[in-house]
Formats: C-alpha cells, sequence, structure tokens
C-alpha cells in the first residue's frame, strides 16, 4: 500500500526545515519498508499570494482532499500579508474543510534539553495538549460598528457546538486512557467567560461519566498557565478549547525548553480528510534564510505522520533517533538555539543517519 | 481629610488575610498621619448568597458609591455557589458599575522568594500587568440554543468599543513613561481571533502616535505566555484584553514565586467612583480556616490603596517592610508556601511591627 503525502513548505523557515523532515522521514520509510510517495505544493504561502491574490488556488480542497496526509512547514510573513489574512487562508481553512478537529500536541522534556524550569529533569515533563481546533474563539462571526467614530464598537462571537465539544472531549479522554497515569485536566474559565465555558465544564462532567477510569480535575485558564509553570509534573492529557489549547501548546513546550523543536498534529480521527502535521514553531521571518532554524519540529511531525499512518514503531525510531541525537550533544550538529553551531542541515542528516 | 474604606472580606482565606490587611495598613497610616476610618461590610461573599439568595443587598451601588476605596478580600467557594454566580453577582459588578477599567498587577522577583525560573535573581523580573477590567471576552451577551438535544449550541460575544479600549492602552503608555525602560508590550491574538484583535492591534498603533517615547512591541498570546518564562526580563509594561491581561497576571506572579503574594488593583483612574484593591490569589477553599494563609497579597494591595490615595511614601514604606521581612526568613514568621513555619497572624504582625 502505497501512502500520497501533500507536501507543503510555506513560508520563512517552513522552507528550511521541511527538506530535513523529509530527509527523516524517507530515512524512516525506507528502514520500515514503507511506501510513501510525496506532492509539493507552492501554494498556502505569502509568496504565493504576492503573486496571486489569494492564499491557495480556488480548487485547493479538491487538489488535496484525496491525500492520506498534508506534511506543512509554517505560514506566515507579516510584512508581506497580515497574519490574519495568510493564516485565515490557509491553516485555518484546512483545519475547517478538512475538519482536523483534534490538535495534538506532546509536551515532553527531552533529554539534552535544558528547561527553563529550576530543577526539572527529563521525565519530569511528559504530557499532551488536546486542542479543539475548528471552532470556539476562532470564529468568523462578528464585525464592526460606528465605524471610524468615537462609539466603534467590534463584535466577535465565541461558538461551541455540543458536537464541536464533545467530539475533542472523546478523544482526550480516550488518549488519557492509554497512558499510565490516566488522568485529564480540563482548561476553563468559567468564572468569567460566563456563557461558553460553564457549557464547556457541563460537556466534561457529562462525558467523565463514561469513563470512570479517568481521574478528571479542572483550572481556570489563568491559574492553570501558573501550574504549567509550578506543577508542570502534574499533567497527564490536558484538554482545551481552540484558544485555552493554542496557549497551552506554547507554554507547555517553553517549560520543557523545546518551543524550536515542539512538533503537532491536527487530526481528522476518522480519517474522512488528510490530517495535517507541522512543528509548533512557526516561519520565524528574524532567522529565516539562514539556515540555522531547528529541523526538529518538523522531523518531530513526520513522527507523528508516520504513526497516525499505522506506523508507530517508525514513528517511535525517529523520536529515539532525536534523542540520541541531542543527548549526544555534538556542538557540530547542534543548531544554535539548543546550544550548538551546526546548521538547519546538519542536525537533519545527523537524525537520518541514525536511521 | 479622613478617608473612608469599605471592607469587605468575602470567602474563604479573604477572612483571614483581611485583619492581617488592615493591620499594616492602619499601622502606616499611623506612622505617616493619615486619617482612615474602615466600615465593615458583610455581603459579597457566598454565606451571603445562602442566607439571602444574592450575592450583594438590592443597593449595594448606593451603599458603597462614595468611599474612597474597596478593600476588598477574595469571592468563591464553589462549593457553597458556582463561581459564574458568585463573581458576576460581586468582583464583576464592581469592575463594571465602578467602571474600574484598569486592573493593575505587579510582578517582581522578591527578596527571598525562590523563582521558579532556573538562574533568575530579584531585580530581574520587574514589570506591569495592565488589564482591561470591564469589557471584552468577559461579556454578558450570548446564550444557548436547540438545548438538550444533538445541535445543541452557545454562543459568547466578546464586546470591544474605541472607548473602552483606548482608554486602558492610554494608562498602560502613561505608566510606561514613568518606568525608566519605557517599554509597552501587547498581547494580542490577531492571526487567529480575526475581528477583535485585529482592532486591539489597531488602536494601539494609533496610540503609539502619541507616545513616541514609548518603545512598543506586540506578541500573540501563545507565544508572549511562553515567553514570560523564557524572558520574563523583556517586559516593562504588559497590556492586554480582559481575558489575556488575567492569564498574564497569574502567569507572571507564578514566574516570580509569589502567587500567593501578588497584589491588585481595579482602578477607576478618574476617580468617579471608587477603586477596589484585592490580593490575587483567591478564596483558597482547600487551606481556608487553618490560619497558614500567607496575607502579603492584602498587604501589598494595601499599600497599592495608600498609594492610589495620594500617599505614595506609605505604600513604598508597606513593600520595604514586605521586602525586609521576606529577606529575613525567619522561619517562625514567614507561612509555609514561603518556607516558614509561622501563621497568617504572625506574618502579619510581624511586617506591621516593621512600620
Ligand atoms: C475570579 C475571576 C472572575 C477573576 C477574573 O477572572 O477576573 C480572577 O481570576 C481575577 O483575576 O481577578
Ligand atoms: C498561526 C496561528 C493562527 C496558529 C493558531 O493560533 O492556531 C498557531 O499559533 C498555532 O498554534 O497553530
Amino acid at each position: 500500500m502505497s501512502h500520497r503525502i501533500a507536501v507543503i513548505a510555506g513560508d520563512g523557515i517552513g522552507t528550511e526545515v521541511m527538506p530535513e523532515g523529509l530527509r527523516v522521514v524517507e530515512a524512516a520509510a525506507k528502514r520500515f519498508g514503507i511506501d510513501i510517495a510525496f506532492t509539493t505544493f507552492d501554494f498556502g504561502s505569502c509568496d504565493y499570494y504576492l503573486a496571486h491574490g489569494q492564499m491557495m488556488p480556488d480548487d485547493w480542497f479538491e487538489q488535496l482532499k484525496d491525500f492520506d496526509a498534508l506534511f506543512y512547514g509554517a505560514v506566515g510573513w507579516p510584512e508581506k500579508v497580515p497574519d490574519h489574512i495568510s493564516l485565515w487562508g490557509s491553516l485555518i481553512q484546512f483545519r475547517r474543510r478538512f475538519d482536523q478537529y483534534v490538535n495534538l500536541r506532546p509536551c515532553k522534556l527531552m533529554p539534552g534539553i535544558k528547561s527553563p524550569l529550576a530543577g526539572r529533569e527529563p521525565g519530569d515533563i511528559d504530557f499532551y495538549v488536546v486542542r479543539e481546533n475548528t471552532e470556539g474563539e476562532y470564529s468568523s462571526i462578528g464585525g464592526k460598528m460606528f465605524e471610524g467614530t468615537e462609539r466603534e464598537v467590534v463584535i466577535q462571537e465565541t461558538v461551541m457546538s455540543r458536537t464541536g465539544v464533545d467530539r475533542v472531549l472523546k478523544y482526550a479522554f480516550d488518549l488519557a486512557q492509554t497512558r499510565p497515569r490516566k488522568k485529564l485536566t480540563s482548561a476553563t474559565k468559567s468564572n468569567g467567560i460566563s456563557i461558553t465555558m460553564p457549557y464547556w465544564d457541563e460537556r466534561v462532567a457529562e462525558m467523565a461519566k463514561a469513563y470512570p477510569d479517568i481521574e478528571v480535575d479542572k483550572f481556570h485558564i489563568d491559574i492553570l498557565t501558573a501550574n504549567f509553570v509550578l506543577h508542570p509534573d502534574w499533567f497527564d492529557v490536558v484538554v482545551g478549547s481552540n484558544l485555552f489549547g493554542d496557549i497551552l501548546s506554547d507554554l507547555g513546550p517553553a517549560c520543557t525548553g523545546t518551543i524550536g523543536i515542539a512538533p503537532s498534529a491536527n487530526i481528522n480521527p476518522e480519517g474522512n480528510f488528510p490530517s495535517l502535521f507541522e512543528p509548533v514553531h512557526g516561519s520565524a521571518p528574524d532567522i529565516a534564510g539562514k539556515g540555522i532554524a531547528n529541523p526538529i519540529g518538523q522531523i518531530w511531525s513526520g513522527a507523528m505522520m508516520l504513526e497516525h499512518l499505522g506506523y508507530k514503531e517508525a514513528g517511535d525510531a525517529i523520536v529515539t533517533a532525536i534523542e540520541a541525537v541531542l543527548s549526544e550533544g555534538d556542538q557540530n550538529v547542534l543548531t544554535r538555539d539548543v546550544g550548538g553551531q551546526g546548521t538547519t542541515e546538519s542536525l537533519g542528516k545527523a537524525i537520518a543517519e541514525r536511521l
């Protein structure tokens, strides 16, 4: 069986880390005898926008919908195109139209990486953030009134549906069941956001009834961010709305010192549409073009992609290779952000060689 | 001139830390010859709700509006009253009806306090979070449809007005001007929250024109929380919407190890209505009734209150007294959360004695 993967490098360092992601996925595919075919697309980038006036061609959905997965670099370059246009014209479209309603992000303190938190060692921090990825605070309903006057007011609606909330909660509870600690933490703000968030809490309580073996707790998002810093060891699976999940899945990797290497999976669990795999770091215009970006986020996302396609062993092998290269700590191999003097390519090659 | 202060201890440890707050404010008032009269109210607590079916009497506004300030403990006890009822029936009413549109929270690494961040020393972290405090994500507009069915959907509207955004930005820019670094950071999420947040950015850019001496930057809230952990030294004055400010003003104190001692001021800058001063920590039902709560949040809030009333010297003297007692590190005085075996009272008394 051959797997067809659509490759979109996007903007900035996306174009630099993608070749290394491909290198390592290909190495793993070879080792484990997996048949993968890559097809590259140039849309979903700000340069495409500058040439065509839109982020993607009109038929992007048709072009992409039958792939087995999308392997994505990073999108956004605010000096070329405002972020809300570039993102809503690409990444957010993929998430919605391909109904990738789970955004899954591991937060794991890796060997060789220094946590900014005092006294934390590999093994101390190891949890997942499960983020709702299609609705909630990222809505397209609302507008502006009394424009240009003193009375100007803007309104944006947060929309949560029972379907939308329940399905991501179910994914999170199911994930918690596969983990030794079987613990789920819900991010809320029902004391302040008084309509949608009490509803979220209600659905968590309802879903919890079907999972008596899972220990469930909840925190308001303000104190939850504090607890990520103070007690990262408390967490196992953390589930949140689109916005809260977004925040926690940057803060979590920051606490593990891996904001530049964290991966993510945008998953359509039913497999009706392709899922999308991308590093968390974004396009980083400030270091783009220098060949110094850390490719591990892209490579680790590739591991999540292989796991999603059914090759858990291959995915695990990539993560093991990443850990090995990080522990080794070779200055000539590692990029600057993790204490070396190497390049995007030297780090990608070293990981590929391990396989 | 005599100052009339309304005192509402509220729930949980609010009732335990308030006496120490009063003790220290009285000591400072005595030393600096300030004439203060306290009037205590029993409403604004969950026990009041259980007795009266509402958090406050109908005429609370009339009863309180002519005070010079409100000194507040903490409110909320979810097992007695759901949070969104207790909070929207008290604290959030004060903020709105008394138009306390600025929520000001210092994040300062104090001597004797260990930061959870590796290698950070007192002096390294010292910034303010300025939070919009009356509108934004904390709205009361929205509702539920198709209740109880599979099609159930809930909607809540975020509302930002030009008046509401501009006035808190102005406060933040003015504050930045009083600081040596003159730097302002805006919290946004205009790449995802595509209507209200680009508007917020627009107003920041507009306001910045009037403050050419202020260095302005902005971060999306996800990476901003990461940067609080990775680079807390970057920040001077951080301004955010109601929700983003809420998150950052718990995360900031967590990074300085002071979540249990951080103060806050809910300010009506024009003085049309009383401002409100309260610790950040909340009612903490889990440790209530044990006499072990740290009273510094309440005491420090008292210092902010004195400064607001025009007695900067008295406020500074309280902060100096807090720093002195913390640096001394007397085990018998300090509460457990800061490494001692003392009580709420022993710590309050020690600080009062310094004055
Ligand atoms: C208790 C809650 C409603 C409140 C808020 O979110 O404003 C609190 O977290 C705060 O920061 O003062
Ligand atoms: C770029 C942005 C729209 C996006 C998001 O907020 O979802 C990013 O922060 C992410 O987490 O994938």
